[in-house]
């Protein structure tokens, strides 16, 4: 299996960090979460002066066996459809990169549906849909080493072109099951807290989840390994998108971390390499039950809670200005030293 | 004194909003507050096309005379200071003014200094401080009129360039006594949940603050009608500030409100014409204690909650990416009838 190296940046620079920041022309933390963002990516970048460049936000899409089963409330062909939708440019997440200036990679992890070649749809396609994890695992070992890999060469891409500063989003039909799955078997928290009702706020669907991977959880045979969980349950997207976090983090780039399916990627990476936390930036608190349980388990706060439900990566995106503002603040900001101004309170 | 001809938007056009909204490719409902911004702005605008152009940003800047009771941690003088920092380009809300592109226009509504002539800075003087409301009124009835209609003509100022949608902020040492006292006198909510540590998180000043505030109202005879609490306990650029958001929901302009000491100024905006709430979007919950009480008695959100206590606006202009999201999502996104989409959930 691909292997990265990740280390944790050195902690020599804090000091001179937390020092710029208290000494900008403002009481000591009343710039709340700009504070704690300037330090993070100072920080992560080595530098009191850190800078955003080129961003770049890469959606994986995927379909998913389970989605045979009826777990959720829309069909199947609607991640071929949104694909096609954020390819023209009319989706969600399409007018949030336009508005903050991201570079959008789309990327078919494994869709099932033949697109037509088209330099707009990055094809990394594992498969055509997983395989329905009710019955045997949804990938094998080498799909799964193959998707990590595809996921580390996208991030490649993207570093390649001068960017420091990654946002991940997903679109694939059912994939809330997946990674209630994950949750579930990789932090202890009981299934019935790990899912919710995905996009169908109806309510109807949730119940018959449950059971589903109820049933899933207990024909599994397998060890319940970091990386057979990640197989027998996993997404081609999410396991793209895995592997495409572990690269950033290992190119020491900013990580913008979308809703609930994002964040247990983020959650399975950091099984493999405990380190990419700190690369993260949580951008939303996601509707989705379940999120805000494994936000606390992975001791992080979100910057954003819009009531957004969308995925595509549009919760990472709305708090980009935000990450972007911390860094225009500890760069543009006057000092006490530099203005005659009295400290104050 | 001034009178403002402020109405509601006409409803007629609501249903046609949330429909359109509806039908944008992503389940109903699925982003959130965009949604909900999307339809208040093209509420206001009357228009299933709204638009945002020209931005600009007003910081009023006032000093008071209750800060000889020393019911701040900070000196006086930093009013002065800052307002010569915000001049200069270096304080807070001048990095967020140039990466949101919004003019920033700094008002002196009565700081107590003499600055020397420089169009940076428009005078607006009414005086160098309010007088002290422990012993009397803080303004005469003529001085609070002429800053209502000084703060009114800032705005028209605005709208003259084109602009629609206006952030207000201040800065003013003391002015979150002044705010607590309008607070008290206008919910009915006791003083000791109106009161907080304005920018001194050391706590040490909050209880002399609540002492002397509880004296001032005490001292007070007034009749307690919604002008006399303005002029008796009000700041310049409290009151300026209040007419200016007067006159921008007269323009049917978006207003943009920052925390807690903004929120009074829409509270008692709004005690002379209700119907100004429809225009305002509140963009942070401010870490000053009573902001969220005000907020809740006013039934509004706000967007962000960044732990900002800063002022000068910066909680208003942190929030206007995701209104510029909300003015973009429903104008960019795809609908289901324009593209090959299965409505989803």
């Amino acid at each position: 299996m691909l292997h990265f190296e990740i280390r944790k940046p050195d902690d020599g620079i804090r000091l001179l960090l937390q020092e710029k920041i208290d000494n900008l022309t403002k009481p000591k933390g009343a710039l709340g979460v700009l504070e704690e963002l300037a330090l993070q990516i100072g920080w992560i970048q080595q530098t009191p002066e850190p800078k955003l460049s080129n961003p770049c936000h890469i959606v994986f899409a995927g379909d998913h066996g389970i989605a045979a089963e009826g777990v959720s409330a829309s069909p199947q062909e609607i991640t071929y459809q949104m694909v096609a939708n954020i390819r023209e440019g009319g989706a969600g997440i399409n007018f949030l990169a336009r508005q903050h200036h991201f570079d959008l990679m789309l990327v078919d992890a494994g869709v099932n549906y033949d697109f037509k070649p088209d330099k707009r749809v990055v094809d990394m396609k594992i498969r055509k849909g997983t395989r329905n994890c009710l019955n045997e695992a949804a990938m094998t070992q080498d799909e799964m080493e193959l998707a990590i890999q595809r996921g580390a060469a996208c991030t490649q891409v993207c570093y390649d072109k001068g960017c420091n500063v990654i946002g991940f989003g997903e679109m694939g039909i059912t994939n809330t099951s997946s990674s209630a799955l994950w949750m579930a078997y990789l932090t202890g928290i009981p299934l019935e807290k790990c899912i919710g009702a995905g996009c169908d706020h109806t309510g109807t669907i949730v119940n018959h989840k449950y059971e589903v991977l109820k049933q899933v959880m207990s024909n599994y045979k397998g060890d319940a390994s970091v990386t057979d969980v990640m197989r027998y349950f996993g997404g081609y997207e999410m396991v793209m998108a895995t592997g495409a976090m572990l690269k950033a983090a290992e190119l020491q780039t900013v990580i913008l971390i979308d809703g609930f399916i994002m964040t247990n990627c983020v959650l399975m990476a950091s099984r493999l390499y405990p380190e990419i936390l700190n690369f993260c930036i949580f951008g939303h608190l996601s509707d989705e039950t379940g999120h805000k349980l494994l936000l606390d388990y992975l001791g992080v706060k979100p910057i954003l809670n819009l009531g957004l439900r969308l995925g595509e990566g549009t919760g990472a995106l709305c708090a980009y200005p935000v990450v972007d503002s911390a860094v225009r603040m500890i760069n543009e900001m006057n000092t006490f030293k530099s203005v005659q101004v009295t400290k104050y309170f």
